[in-house]
């Protein structure tokens, strides 16, 4: 049974993202849409889908539809979300809104989620219903995730269970859906799927956790993006939220208001809040953390029955992900 | 086999919406889909799901997951659209934008958009398959309509035709999905299925294009909205494309003057187009359109092979909203 390789299967990926087939008119709805998905990005989601389905099967064709439906799915979170966070870039290209106007983006984004649904559409019978009920129960997380999130920008009083639960709707679950839908295609036992699933969703933790950290104590060159943006937003991460928790009375105080203060010189602030991450030894916590979610994603993915050399791109694909800068 | 009437079937329709049974976190997400759903509205689209069904099939509750779901992508459409528009009141209450903000409003939207494919996702096998394929397209077919509305606000020169082809895709494609979408849970046969959706399509233009003329040519009391509205808003209808049409120079220099104004007096500016398409017979120009519609409609519902009995509540139906003051 033919193995893809990680490279091979972004290609297939890659040509089949529907970036200039689109139906034209109105141009302002589709436009957008072709925009955002020749962009690119990493396709991790659509790359998972054919990964779950090939490692119990090896006609890739049959998972295709999925992966496409999941990469459309996932740009249609990124359209709405980069209105609702007034985000002016995105891959370093104008996000959509911005290029375009909020209605634009608003109403290509609806038509994403559909067209979404369209390639979802293409399985029958028991497959489809099966594929939506993972679909359907995971688009609706991914909305709770982000109205979560929203709602923490507005509180400093977040815990990490709050935190964890946030990320896993936001992140996870798409990560986890894309592994599990592809092995439904593949007619896997549901045990598997499960483990499967699980295994997605305890990368995404460890995956997101990783990119909190990343913008504290990652390298910018490699990380890809400047250090301590997540500081300047004051955005809460689970680095922040560990803070709080944790500091004492002073070093507390201090970081409350720093939080509160609406004017402030960028490099100091990020200098001072690091200098009290560290003084209660956050990174070690967070990368406890990371390492506790990617090794619960290991067993899982142990449980998938499933000769072990079948696992070996996903695993590489993992550890690629999981060792951007460590 | 029992044929329920329209009041029994909007019972069944209004215990059915889920207005207060939803999920509860993060209660920005669920309470302004409960707000809008609750708020009512006259539900012609579930309504037309359950008449679609019973016209060949008495076991009603089997239509009812496909009538909600088409209620919920209605109050979606409503949802954004009232952005999208900056709408400010809904059914005489503040919408959801309003009442919220506009990131409440995206996401509550997309949620309910989800939700109707979840309720979509409860039938199996080759009908989910056959209902996904109608409702797909006519959710991208509704988006196509919105964004041609919205350009339309911007020119001055749409054609008849082109204005036509957007009141067929925003408001007549949803009509006719729902009646076929009850025959297709009813099993009803594939020329049956179309000729109902024919009806819809052209029983939808018919309705919309008698909105346009009853906000010109209606009684405010029993039209339920104030004489003119769109005169004052410059909105594309019509009889406003009709009349650039077929103006001849004074008055289509006047008409083009009047919508350019920037400041005017709101009775004046309404009398004055009102005279204008007076002068040129508008009245009988809509009227005859509409009747061309809905004598279409009547014969594709004559198409429909069944006992002409069972049609009686369609066509109650029918010309209760064709005659709301004519």
């Amino acid at each position: 049974m033919v193995l893809y390789s990680i490279d091979q299967l972004h290609e297939i990926v890659n040509q089949e993202i529907p970036n200039s087939k689109l139906k034209k008119e109105p141009n302002e709805l589709y436009a957008p849409i072709e925009y955002i998905l020749s962009i690119g990005g990493k396709r991790i989601r659509p790359l998972l889908v054919l990964m779950g389905y090939n490692l119990f099967s090896e006609n890739i064709e049959e998972a295709l539809n999925a992966a496409i439906a999941i990469e459309i799915f996932h740009n249609f979170t990124l359209a709405h979300d980069d209105i609702m966070d007034n985000s002016s870039m995105r891959r370093n290209m104008p996000t959509i809104h911005k290029k375009w106007n909020n209605n634009v983006a608003i109403l290509s984004g609806d038509a994403m989620l559909i067209k979404a649904y369209q390639y979802i559409s293409k399985y029958k019978n028991n497959i489809l219903s099966k594929i939506l009920d993972v679909f359907n129960k995971t688009a609706i997380e991914v909305c709770e995730g982000q109205q979560f999130d929203m709602n923490f920008e507005q509180r400093i009083d977040v815990s990490e269970n709050e935190y964890l639960n946030m990320i896993k709707l936001k992140t996870s679950v798409l990560i986890a859906a894309s592994l599990k839908i592809g092995a439904i295609i593949a007619n896997a036992k549901e045990d598997d799927t499960n483990s499967l699933y699980n295994f997605g969703l305890n990368l995404g933790l460890a995956f997101q956790l990783q990119d909190d950290m990343l913008d504290v104590y990652g390298k910018s060159e490699i990380f890809g993006k400047k250090i301590g943006g997540d500081i300047i937003a004051n955005k809460k991460t689970y680095l922040l939220i560990k803070a709080l928790e944790i500091t004492k009375s002073d070093n507390k105080s201090k970081l409350i208001e720093i939080l509160k203060q609406k004017e402030f010189d960028n490099n100091k602030k990020i200098k001072t809040v690091i200098e009290i991450y560290n003084s209660v030894g956050i990174k070690e916590q967070v990368e406890n953390k990371i390492s506790e979610y990617y090794s619960k994603a290991k067993d899982s993915l142990s449980d998938v029955n499933i000769n072990e050399s079948r696992k070996s791109e996903l695993i590489a694909l993992s550890n690629k992900l999981m060792k951007r800068n460590m």
